[in-house]
């Protein structure tokens, strides 16, 4: 077998057996290799931060790491912002990059880079293959880096000679999947501690934290205790819902986050960071926390949340204690009018489907989402980690493909829409069960409110126009149905109803344009 | 004034009034400072690709630096592809990259990445801003480096505070403009007497070499020595058609190209690189010129390539001779039947209108584009430079907006043009003349000749599928309409022309699907 034979076997080998893709020229041998080895689907994306945002909701939902496969340097370029926001929302992936044959690099053909810089910019390990005979150990080597807890970024970088010389030994073993390391006793008994003291405290988590078993942990901690459970601004995902314990999230605008932590003498960290603020604003503090509040980090995000949560429950003698599970409320839906943020939000609370996952990418307009859907049906909660808008539509292609059994709704802002709007294809060409709303306000709205909150006053015509996406409007429902995705057009709470009903009747992806 | 206005001052003062963005919070305040200084024009583009390919097509078409604005590291992340392209063509750019205020930078918050190695992956000169008092000398540097001959990428990353601080100093003088180094003499007489010696000789020209009055001191040397004229397989800018001297490229094939340079004994480059294969295949050379050819750098990319066809003509004595310059022919219009590259090629030929800019992004369809428009009205004709597809749709757009009096043609391969579909929309809000074409075999045709290339035999059905654009099949014309693009469907060569007259006579961008 050849040396892309020996990787591939190798991938699979760890359990690894989906591969987005948009190969090239150099890629050719991975590719024809699929043909000789069963078992490894391969998606086609067409630009590379579909790739690598599919990848990412992949690895969230199915907890294993997708494999990627990129056409050089410049491929992997196309596809690093989205590592950047898989890297921030500590997501698994391992990337495989061709590159020219070894022999060829040193004639500098048009397509050569430096791919090894392009690849360390988001990537936790990077290495170049230099021959057929050591490529499966190299990939042994991506899988245990991606693999290493909380889950990191491995690129490999495939030299076409690599791939196509004969690889003797064959695919390499798998490599031994590495724990999250254990919190210390003494950091329990030290947690514990503070919050037994009786002063305003809270435990900000994000990563495994988030899920069910563990946020039933914390609420028996906070109800024995009293203290707060908050969760960052941004989490790869939240299970919550009907039946889950909720967790305030930090609000985004700095103002509202100072007010969300007001008071509190204490933050305890389990996975989560000290909470800053997202951007810069002349007169707006960058910590925000109060200037007397005491942060200790329980759990770093490389360590065992779940254990934490639950040592930390059995430590405080909270493991009996009756945690506040969220009843279901299925508000009746709003039955006629303009669509608003308000109204929007109502809308979905009335009609989430059971056992979604729910791509959170709707920007400004979704700022009421989260607080709504408190009380709608079990649901997996996915926001963008890494600040970098345009990953909504690829997170939902891959989290479909981890979860065919689950309806996967993607709120998703127009300008966000844009950056990787090539997603909508390859959902049509899956069929997957996505129903994407696209929040049309024909704006990079929240930039309006950045203009004013930076201190750039009195915004002239072409400040305006770099934040209006109109002239001209995008037909949200023709650019779907050109892609293969059907489509449907609300610009009232009865079209919105009417379309909602149709989306998650149907199979396959849809897209509803949500006119504000 | 502030860091930012300071900064957008300087620019101007150089002549860079041109910028294409996609800006976030960190921009606020240059984009601010548009509405207070007179002369920047700012165009938005709806992802980072189009961004940097816009600027790369008009500095082709303008001479000039575009500046673009770019959202901290993943803004620039997604705008890397186009400068690989830009820089293989020796684009002019001056890139501003947003970053977070210098204070707040430590907190480590989402969006934060090290800008700085992002940026150093495909830019000649990379600096960080550190204060506003100097934020506009910083400018000049980064002005100073874009113009270095023969054309370089400046990225020059502007802290958010370092924009908003006040600059007491206000703009920087406009930096001197380099001028490219002329050829030493020694190596005007070496080549003089190659070309002199009566063996199979050719010259290989890239850059400004290209330009028709080059090229007529081209005609001449070739009229007195007998010698080849060649151009390197691709490039950023070539005038040609009627009333020029024809230059002979290498073909991207291997075997092709092997058979062009075949029995050449030298080879002069003037700006060209020695010519390898694109990619390296199993049992092809990567050298493409036959082992006893001897190649002579007579100049540098970064040397004055006008003056030293100019010198080389004098040492020569070629100057009274009379270059063979192209005559107008048009041939008639096929009138029916389907559409294949060669009946598309023929109706290109026929239907070529006068000084138009063509961007050649048609793969395999296209390779008989070049051959074809020989005899064409005079034109200009872009190429993909750096091989990394997808910078056709961006290029015409700056290309057209450089030359706003002109016929821009986009000759699109279906798989090239998804990778940034969104240049269609700022060619719409523009109301720019560009006619696209998109070669719709509905697969990346390119890839199925090189899986055969590298020795990767019988495809198996996973392997062509990565290959298939159809399932589903793109809707072209409804994908253009959505994103205010007129468009046309010919599947037919009668269609094709209809479309062809129907495009060429509007006003505003169109596109026409040509379904092959």
């Amino acid at each position: 077998m050849n040396g892309a034979e020996a990787l591939v076997r190798t991938l699979l080998g760890s359990g690894i057996d989906m591969c987005f893709a948009n190969p090239g020229t150099s890629e050719m041998h991975f590719v024809a290799a699929l043909d000789r080895v069963e078992g490894m689907r391969c998606v086609l994306c067409l630009e590379e931060g579909s790739v690598t945002g599919a990848a990412e909701g992949y690895a969230r939902m199915a907890e294993k790491p997708a494999s990627t496969l990129l056409h050089l340097g410049p491929g992997l370029a196309n596809g690093l912002t989205n590592l950047h926001n898989a890297r921030r929302g500590y997501s698994p992936m391992v990337n495989i990059v061709g590159e020219h044959a070894t022999y060829h690099r040193v004639y500098d053909a048009p397509l050569t880079s430096d791919i090894e810089a392009v690849a360390k910019t988001f990537s936790h390990w990077v290495h170049m293959a230099t021959e057929a005979g050591s490529v499966a150990q190299d990939a042994a080597g991506a899988i245990a880096a991606a693999r290493r807890p909380p889950g990191q970024i491995a690129t490999l970088i495939l030299p076409a000679d690599v791939a196509w010389n004969e690889a003797p030994d064959g695919p390499a073993a798998p490599p031994a999947i590495a724990r999250p390391e254990p919190v210390e006793p003494d950091a329990l008994r030290r947690a514990a501690a503070i919050l037994r003291s009786g002063e305003p405290a809270a435990i900000l988590m994000t990563g495994r934290a988030l899920r069910a078993t563990s946020l039933d942990v914390a609420g028996r901690i906070a109800a024995a205790t009293g203290c707060r459970l908050l969760a960052q601004t941004s989490n790869a995902r939240m299970e919550r819902g009907a039946g889950r314990v909720a967790v305030e999230r930090i609000p985004y605008p700095v103002d509202a986050a100072l007010k969300t932590l007001h008071g509190l003498k204490h933050l305890i960290l389990i996975g989560g960071k000290a909470p800053v603020a997202f951007f810069a604003y002349p007169d707006k503090p960058s910590v925000l926390t109060p200037s007397d509040c005491e942060i200790f980090t329980l759990a770093r995000i490389d360590q065992d949340l779940e254990a934490a949560l639950a040592g930390l429950a059995e430590e405080l003698g909270a493991t009996k204690h009756a945690p506040a599970a969220e009843p279901l409320k299925r508000p009746a839906p709003p039955q006629s009018g303009p669509i608003t943020p308000e109204t929007l939000a109502a809308t979905l609370a009335a009609q989430l489907p059971e056992n979604a996952v729910v791509v959170d990418e709707s920007i400004s307009v979704g700022r009421a989402f989260y607080a709504s859907l408190r009380n709608a049906p079990p649901h997996d909660w996915l926001q963008l980690t890494g600040g970098a808008i345009g990953d909504g539509l690829p997170l939902a292609t891959g989290a479909a493909i981890a979860c065919p059994d689950r309806p996967v709704i993607c709120l998703e802002g127009d300008g966000s829409a844009m950056y990787n709007i090539q997603s909508l294809w390859t959902q049509a060409r899956e069929k997957l069960d996505v129903t994407t709303l696209v929040m049309n306000n024909r704006s990079y709205a929240i930039l309006k409110g950045e203009l004013a909150n930076v201190g750039a006053q009195n915004a002239g015509p072409k400040a305006l126009d770099m934040m209006s996406l109109d002239k001209p409007d995008i037909d949200w429902s023709a650019l779907a149905r050109s892609l293969g995705v059907e489509s449907h057009r609300a610009s009232t709470v009865e079209e919105l109803n009417r379309a909602l009903d149709a989306s998650l009747a149907a199979r396959g992806p849809q897209l509803i344009d949500v006119v504000l």
